[in-house]
């Protein structure tokens, strides 16, 4: 193919029109571990509750890669030097930060792989696809694993302002039609800095950074932990454990041949060969999905039910409130379920339990953004001025859920 | 549940607020018939060419139905009369008008099922969904027959100029960035009026209906009738066939139950009892995706690559001109790749093929646009006007198409 | 006229369409009185820092009764009782609430008139209305002056969430193009309800609300306190302060009518008869500027100087900090300026000068802004909740600016 | 001043942000002449039907800069190379492509000047500017005035595609709410390209085309030629014409002195002095405004009576059809009102008048816009395809209007 037609335009709703600036990176995005993208759902089953909210960590990924490139023009013409090389490791990078994504990742995490992280998953992914790309990857990488000196280059990747963030909030506020929560990726970008390689926010830009705090905080309880969304959450990661339960004890359940190898199989980060790595990437939102639908007619009570649930949404009631909930009352509820089923303890434990859920709008205690005043003082943003309220929004919240069967289940 | 409960708001990009007019419209909406529409892409592969795509024809169907809510206030305010059950009937023929899509409907009507439209199966659900809920949609049934005198509410569901159409075309627009495809949906709303029981368009909006003819003749050709997405399209359709052929000769292939079903048998209109009814209404994109991940392991060759092929975003090329393309030229293709293959010349036949497509932004023929003029006379929006150019906008155009592997395949 | 016709609908960049909504209120709306709103920037000076801002009084007023049918339109769907003579003193009421402004009202408040408020010129001229009206506006009249008994009527025209701060801070954010700004009235309105006869917020809305703050206070600092801004206003205070200092000294100065009354009377709130409310009502936007513009070839070098940098943007320097400037620093910088042209000290206090301006993002003394608990309390929303920040919201600030030429000035 | 800080950005409600690309430009826009333009509407006294149309030709200037180098960006990126010295050319030539008008523009060149179009004045002013800066605007000139042999830079600035027209009829459509108006101005720039150094736009962007002509029609019939519109600036005229009639009998009218100067004498393209076109830069809407409101107390019925319409929006009656209305009849209704108001014939013809207006959506004689096929030849847009409807759309539209005074009047 010409390099020519490698220069492709993108369209998209939100930024209009997307370019992915190199030869490479379309190679990258050609490539089926990444296509595969396509196939993952960036929120889940929120859907459930945001009927818009079908988009993808492909479109994502390209959304992220474009306001890289805005941001990399934004530096450049306040003086920042950045090169072709880093300019391509940063386009990079960010394309594929997410790459290691399963489908419904959060609920998979903790069922289909045993602890593995995701950023985990994606560094795998990384170094594979540098090895078939003849070591053109290793450069991003490095930029990736926060090796490089030039530290503000992993920020725009990876910190509490980098364009993961900025387009996902963006992103997700577009499609679930939550426009509060939807932050001007575009003007924030435009107030960026560089100051001693760390990335900093110009000081006229301070207004703009606690909306955008404030406007993350109801992303994440308006949306992102909602209600149902949450509930829905806990039943797929309930539904996957007790396929995976119900593999280990012999039970043979028609699944995907990816799927399956997960359920049969116990994959930590040691284990993760590039063998097990291509049969992940082959997992999907398909397979979950395609699965639960033949799981409706398993002769398992647990797995027919939670699977019945979460295609016919009708759910599991939740309550939520700022103090536990007496384990003896989730107790008493658990028993009147198995009960009324004739259950075992471990069996109603699936319908009945609460958790908790928390939230943190702005961590001082991590990296911080850091302000850059006129005077070119660098300060974090939290303590630039007096009429702020971030420590307020640094206060980490948590609030106690409690899910349990409709009265007439 | 508290029939209050059942006035839900839903979220929506485009619109802000869906509200469920009533505790039926809330219980239609709770129906699995009609909850599986979440699972049913709105524009099937489309995707493959605008990521944003992913929108499903349960949106569209509350959009639909929103826009229906917005043409009543706008007709009663201009003094039209429109009784609680005619409001009742309206937003729920619109609401169910497209419940009879299958997954990647266009691809499936010529494969999986046979000369059955999805207008055929929406009526059969209807039919069905009547008798669940006690014949409270008879009424419904009869408007969306068009078997009502008050003829007007059946155009506003079906029509050149109905509710769907004005959600569709800009939710497509909408989703797939196409901005110039959109339509201002509410503006043409508020110039719609009634006139002799038929609808009517007042005569300011003469350049807004125009506008919006334009706007759908480039969604067509932009989007609809996009290379790739139809290049797509003909593989899913050829995927399907072929899997149905395997498995009328005897061939097992992994399968939902539900899709099983339907490559075992071949379903018509006639044949399609309450009981395949329900099973059509277990199919969804689902079944189809996951079966092509598992097909891509086939030992057939035909099915193997067509599958990889919509998988990997690795397509046929196709070529697309206003003449048809000489057979002779189409047969050497097929035998050359016949040939480098080892393939039956009806294998090969499913990577090189020819086809049209026409497109006809306004239709003279059937039901015009009706301009309703200052003084009150009616007449078709075509003839309104010497300045207008409806005329070659009602032209049918057909462009021919040719689609074969790339060199290295 | 036929009533029928008074029905309008009038364009909106923001709102798609407002609706006038009886035709006692398009009567309102043609009156002289209103009409003049055409011509009273709702913005002063501030497009002299955002191009766009050039929106009016009578914008907003339209915009604000539009949100205000929204309301009525929400609160009617959850039950509050809201009759047709409410309805139409809501609209009337919320339509006239600023009528009394005058052109760049801020800065003529301590000129033009003296110690006159908007307020009470608005009352002035609802009352002579009234009059004119035969007494259709006396329930209106009761509600904007807060004596009716159900107190949300008022709230819902002047509270810290009423219609019309809904409307300006949306339009204002609008057309400065500071999108950050930006508050999602309709979804706040939707999120409205009545309990004992007062408005409060629905508990899910207190994410909404927060951000609603926030995006005030950003408001102030980058667009309404912005340091151009506040100069520009400043200087044509100090314009129209010379303009009448001159004029009580004998001197004549080229004005319209209207503003040449102004400036030779004191006009205080006893003295403000309908015939000077008459005379008020011929003031507008253009009085001021062509004043300006005549008065650039004053030989009064105050008047000429102020006005020039106002017409041709080359305005004072302005420095803007938290803490007071130091008055004989002030002192020292108006002798020079004082020496070099040969001026009073006096005439010199027009070019060197500083100032305080603050900003109460919410004020927890006043009204408070209430939340309806899903349980049926009523609580105050800044102690709703122990993850808000309100309180430190609630704090004044206080900035303290300089102004002094510049120094080839 | 430091030339790093003239590379200002400025807020734009429709692109998000301005930035001034070089000092020179910055300098251009500080310009007094340039900054009247903050003081002339765009669109006249159009705000009278779209109460929000009240945006100015200085930002329009601005936005069709900003596309310029949005323009500028795409044709580079497709290879074609532009200089740095073309570059500031493009950019200089289309800031300052409108600076020749004047308050009201249209109505004006009939009234206040003599046979004098903006595009003399234009040139007048840049000539001026040119002067005074050194003549670096000497290449600039030569493009504006197509002496350049690289055509396609003229053709950025003035062509049936320019950036002038992509940014007004985006501007315009934006600021009334006229939505079915808008033209995606940034996709159509990303279509462009330049062969044999005329400007062409790419094949597949041909339905673009097509609709932002439909789009700019739709703006003439709806918006610039809305009835309203028209009649306001039909009084408008008259009343300049009115005003110039009685000075030139030596009636002292009030005006400002730029007003004054140009009622008491006749100024043609000839007598274009600079000193006149000091004049002419200190005329602007307020003069305009501010004259008309102290004209509503003059002796003469009809400057006074014209005024009063306009300022009170209480206009003359208007009807328009396709055909000419019948002298006769326009002489009778002109008989009638002179005799009720005891005036000469010459004085009722300003108050019962006809005329017509005329638009060509796309004009197939003067320069057309050309297609560049995939095989790389040019072709004019109306030939290019038998599917489009430009012939139609280049049909001359003629419509014939008719004012008089309501009946009370």
């Amino acid at each position: 193919m010409n390099p020519q037609n490698k220069l492709k335009i993108v369209n998209d709703p939100i930024y209009g029109f997307i370019t992915i600036p190199s030869p490479l990176l379309f190679d990258l995005i050609e490539h089926p571990y990444f296509q595969r993208l396509r196939r993952i759902s960036q929120m889940g089953m929120s859907y459930l509750v945001y009927p818009g909210a079908h988009h993808t960590r492909f479109h994502h990924a390209l959304g992220a890669m474009h306001l890289m490139q805005k941001a990399i023009y934004v530096l450049r013409l306040k003086g920042v030097e950045i090169s072709k090389k880093e300019e391509e490791a940063l386009n990079i990078a960010i394309l594929l930060h997410d790459i290691g994504h399963g489908p419904f990742s959060h609920a998979m995490e903790h069922s289909i792989v045993e602890n593995v992280s995701h950023e985990e998953i994606s560094l795998l992914f990384m170094e594979e696809l540098n090895a078939q790309f003849n070591n053109r990857l290793t450069f991003a990488i490095s930029v990736f694993k926060n090796e490089y000196e030039r530290k503000f280059l992993h920020q725009l990747i990876s910190s509490q302002l980098d364009m993961d963030r900025l387009d996902y909030l963006r992103r997700d506020s577009f499609y679930t039609g939550v426009s509060e929560g939807s932050v001007n990726s575009e003007r924030l970008i435009t107030m960026l800095n560089v100051k001693n390689d760390l990335l900093v926010v110009e000081e006229k830009g301070i207004y703009s950074v606690e909306k955008f705090i404030v406007a993350r905080r109801l992303m994440y309880w308006q949306v992102y932990l909602h209600k149902t969304s949450l509930v829905a959450e806990q039943l797929l990661l309930r539904v996957l454990k007790r396929a995976k339960e119900l593999t280990q004890q012999g039970v043979e359940l028609p699944a995907s041949a990816a799927l399956s190898f997960f359920l049969k199989n116990h994959v930590t980060i040691e284990g993760f060969s590039v063998k097990v790595l291509d049969t992940f990437s082959k997992l999907d939102d398909y397979d979950i999905i395609s699965s639960m639908k033949s799981w409706v007619s398993s002769e398992d009570f647990v797995l027919r039910s939670l699977s019945e649930m979460l295609l016919n949404r009708n759910l599991l009631k939740v309550k939520m409130k700022s103090k536990p909930y007496a384990s003896e009352k989730i107790e008493e509820r658990k028993k009147t379920f198995q009960k009324k089923h004739n259950l075992s303890a471990n069996e109603a434990s699936y319908f009945v339990f609460g958790g908790e859920v928390f939230n943190q709008a702005y961590n001082m205690e991590t990296e911080t953004i850091n302000l850059l005043t006129k005077t070119g003082k660098v300060v974090d943003v939290a303590k630039a001025s007096d009429q702020l309220n971030l420590e307020a929004l640094s206060k980490k919240v948590v609030k106690y859920y409690l899910c349990y069967p409709k009265s007439d289940y």
